[in-house]
């Protein structure tokens, strides 16, 4: 072991906003978390606030330090200064692992790369390359980084991504939820009113806006009927740093918490309501995302349905039921087990 | 509400050691949780653990301030200052309610006292007073110091004690495991050497030491053979602050996950040897703490056994089999739904 010298009034902003700098350089085995979210999608958000609260409760050993993303590559070289050979590095989980967004693609091939000698860890993402040229290449970029890395796991939350990464990389591959499954988060008590869409504006987004406004025109009867996203409105919030990443979240849940029913194509919107205990009609994005995590772990929830159907009828009918449900519990905390095991070793 | 003005210079040592002073004037709903230990018993330290990590992890939109067990009578006058209409009131459990640890007794009554107009929880605890004189008065002063408080729940962490609260306070009563039983945290994995037996010294002490001689002997064929205490000794640990908690607690895990074998008379040895898996041979201390608790929650662990026998032939089978055990899993979290119920409202 080295004797490390850290400047600690030279470390740019975002690596380690979660330590005080005297952690770098302690003798306690380190956890990095790259790729830390500071733009404003509070699905990624819950993401990385999850991961913390996994790590923190379950290794409490462990010194825990995030690297948010726009630090990413001062973070890679301010790493490599004070890494040791049992440290861990991850890059955190969501629904970005592909062609669709490329800025947090190449974060994490840099990441991977670099850390080719260390045990290494993709959180549980859903990996999807789009089927063309662009696809491909990109899908060919990705394997020759990540194959640099001798000791990368790629964790997949949904049965779809898992095949996915089997077939695309040779790496090992272990198969969790989303990570916000494992929050033990209660919710606040709350009066409940009025019904919330939450659709995206992205270019995931399938539903109509004719469906939407039919949709929107006969949930009239449930009371106020609004409509919003998960992702914040950048000129109001442009980012949020990992200070704010509770508070942000919180104001999330409570928001989803205080409906009689949410209408939404978004997985962490469905998350959030199966948190809060609210009904929760799910529609489809590009790729299937909600649509598979529903199927392979969230099925059994009474009060919360996956749809791709347009009959409004039926989807009435759907709703009556999802709102009369005295609302169940789905417990998927054996399901990380994987997730703890790779953690442990 | 009235505008706070707090004199951040003029803090006492041991009031909020886990916050910065900014939050105690801020409008998140507080939780104060009082007799926060300083002593060096590390079953007691690791109640206070846990009971953070309850709270934080299920209910992050509060704040959790401590209150140290040295700090009892300027926290209240602090306390007093700050509070509000919602906030939650705690005092820390252990196995100290009742005529056997006075000085803490004395604190609690005084808080709960203090405190009568807010809704209070005395955390999961053992209550035993003794059947004489003076148990009967201590008896006597902890309910006139209770019953001042209308909204007190006592929190019973066995049968046998839901039993004594029953006939004792006509305060609410909620029946859960031992707070250490909640924590997540996943052993360290080492390798095993030797026996280690950890022993009261106390006045709940029943183990003759000619008997922990004899068992000490026939244990030496598992390996190296050691005696100390969950207690730590205070000529070389003399108090343990909210700072150094984490850290002391987590050697005592590994000390005992490094064993092959525990056996022991205090409750936490018990589960700290559960946490990690260790298998353990557990004696009564005078009133029966472990081996209730043992009997209500832990009675199907396979590789952890209750005792009161003193035939070292039988106590020999018992301690085989506890060690040919493939160590299973048992699952309390339900069992602190009272506990969340309570926080929750």
């Amino acid at each position: 072991m080295t004797i490390q010298t850290i400047d600690t009034n030279n470390i740019a902003k975002g690596i380690g906003p979660n330590v005080s700098p005297e952690v770098f350089t302690n003798d306690k085995r380190k956890v990095f978390l790259f790729g830390s979210p500071s733009y404003t999608n509070i699905g990624d958000q819950a993401i990385a606030y999850s991961i913390e609260k996994f790590i923190k409760s379950r290794f409490p050993y462990y010194e825990y330090i995030e690297i948010m993303d726009y630090a990413t590559d001062e973070g890679i070289e301010f790493v490599k200064g004070i890494i040791r050979e049992d440290d861990i590095v991850m890059f955190t989980g969501g629904g970005n692992l592909g062609s669709l967004y490329l800025d947090i693609e190449e974060d994490r091939r840099k990441v991977f790369a670099a850390f080719r000698d260390y045990k290494s860890i993709s959180m549980p993402q859903s990996v999807f390359f789009e089927d063309n040229e662009h696809g491909e290449q990109e899908k060919k970029k990705t394997q020759e980084a990540y194959h640099q890395n001798k000791k990368l796991t790629i964790a997949a939350r949904e049965s779809q991504t898992l095949d996915v990464v089997r077939d695309t990389f040779d790496t090992e591959v272990i198969y969790t939820p989303d990570m916000v499954m494992s929050l033990d988060v209660v919710p606040r008590e709350q009066e409940r009113e009025g019904v919330m869409f939450f659709l995206r504006a992205d270019k995931e987004k399938v539903m109509e806006e004719d469906f939407v406004s039919e949709l929107m025109e006969w949930t009239k009867k449930f009371g106020s009927v609004d409509r919003t996203d998960t992702v914040l409105d950048e000129d109001v919030v442009p980012t949020i740093d990992y200070a704010d990443r509770e508070r942000h979240f919180i104001e999330m849940l409570d928001l989803i918490g205080s409906k009689k029913l949410i209408i939404t194509d978004r997985l962490h919107t469905m998350i959030f309501s199966i948190i809060t205990k609210t009904p929760c009609l799910v529609f489809g994005n590009s790729y299937g995302k909600a649509k598979h995590s529903y199927r392979d772990w969230l099925d059994s929830i009474n009060f919360v349905e996956y749809t791709d159907s347009k009959d409004v009828e039926l989807l009435e009918q759907m709703v009556e039921k999802l709102m009369k449900a005295e609302p169940n519990e789905v417990d998927l905390r054996k399901d990380f087990k994987p997730l703890v095991d790779f953690f442990r070793s």
